[in-house]
């Protein structure tokens, strides 16, 4: 079994900018794909990472193109004969049981919801007879293309899996539950803040800022 | 095997005002609980209800406690010997296969997370080992207590548990993944809309409002 993990070069993950610096965001993306790539691996899954620009990946074949996400991908489902799996890269809490388990199912499509009516991982047994439209309510279209061309679908039920880092409301999942490297770095960069009802993540920076009295920086 | 739901009888998910009445809020509520209840109830458990004031609900024991929720779930656990579910009222995708699933498992406790650092459902073998601390980043407390207390744990990975109705953002989750009678209202009430980047759930009479040209209104 092969993956392609679509991954953005440039400006990564640019909704976790109210909270993470450009540098912070690089890092903790890539981490996020290292933590990905290495846990598709030891799966037995072979990576390729799709990317609009050279780059490279230990471990991962590079294809470059230059289109947007869906005709990059369909092109890539039109070469493909044997089944194949699409990873988002944002979703670092995956573990190498629900890949085991996603390739353990029988079903023509499986597919796992992210929040909010994405899709974040395909399990795609039938290339040829399928393809992607990722943006907006993408779970609602994957799963009306795969009805319309006759295939089996599977609904893989994971937490781990649904949650994708996109935004800074997001990171806690990562916080809490993380166990790579990319959790890791969150915590060396961020504090748990629950005094506001919801439990966030925030620079330690800011709570400071929160308390410091103007008056007295100059003095 | 018996769960206790807590579930509040008035002003219900106030959180979810922001979009629905509290004729909805409530109806919204009550359909979570039929859909929660029954799926419990198929699962072979026996249902009862935490109420801060009297009650009826059809096929489930109401038990009414006028303390706060953890020390009212403490005083629970204390009077039970055996294994005990508690079940959020908030989570209708819910199913039977999860319960199944978790009912299997050997660990002490079992734990689903809730996004945000909540927790879910917990399955507590042990309920003379263990106590809860809801609120805050919960899921964390939980973990803790269970391992002061030397108790085993499984953390149940689940998109379908994990996704609690809590603010308008949430129904998403209920709009596009629930099969239950809570998903068939909120479809009757609301429509989808992913105008704006991410998709959400709307009252149609908002989409109207947006378009309304005042000076028209009163001609």
């Amino acid at each position: 079994m092969k993956a392609i993990v679509p991954f953005k070069v440039v400006n990564v993950k640019s909704r976790l900018s109210t909270l993470l610096t450009p540098e912070e965001r690089s890092e903790l993306a890539r981490l996020m794909l290292r933590d990905i790539t290495s846990t598709l691996a030891a799966a037995g899954v072979d990576v390729e990472l799709l990317t609009t620009q050279p780059f490279e990946w230990d471990g991962a074949t590079v294809i470059v193109s230059e289109k947007e996400l869906n005709p990059a991908l369909n092109d890539y489902l039109l070469a493909n004969d044997n089944p194949v799996m699409i990873v988002m890269a944002d979703i670092p809490l995956i573990t190498e049981k629900n890949i085991r388990d996603m390739l353990a199912s029988p079903a023509d499509l499986v597919i796992c919801p992210g929040r909010g009516g994405g899709t974040n991982v395909q399990l795609i047994r039938r290339p040829d007879k399928y393809h992607v439209d990722y943006y907006g309510a993408s779970f609602v279209d994957h799963r009306r293309i795969a009805e319309e061309n006759g295939l089996t679908i599977e609904v893989f039920d994971s937490f781990n899996v649904s949650s994708d880092i996109d935004e800074a409301g997001d990171l806690i999942e990562l916080y809490i539950h993380g166990k790579g490297d990319a959790a890791r770095y969150l915590r060396s960069i961020t504090v748990l803040d629950d005094s506001k009802g919801r439990v966030r993540v925030v620079k330690e920076e800011s709570n400071l800022r929160a308390v410091r009295i103007p008056g007295k920086m100059t003095g």
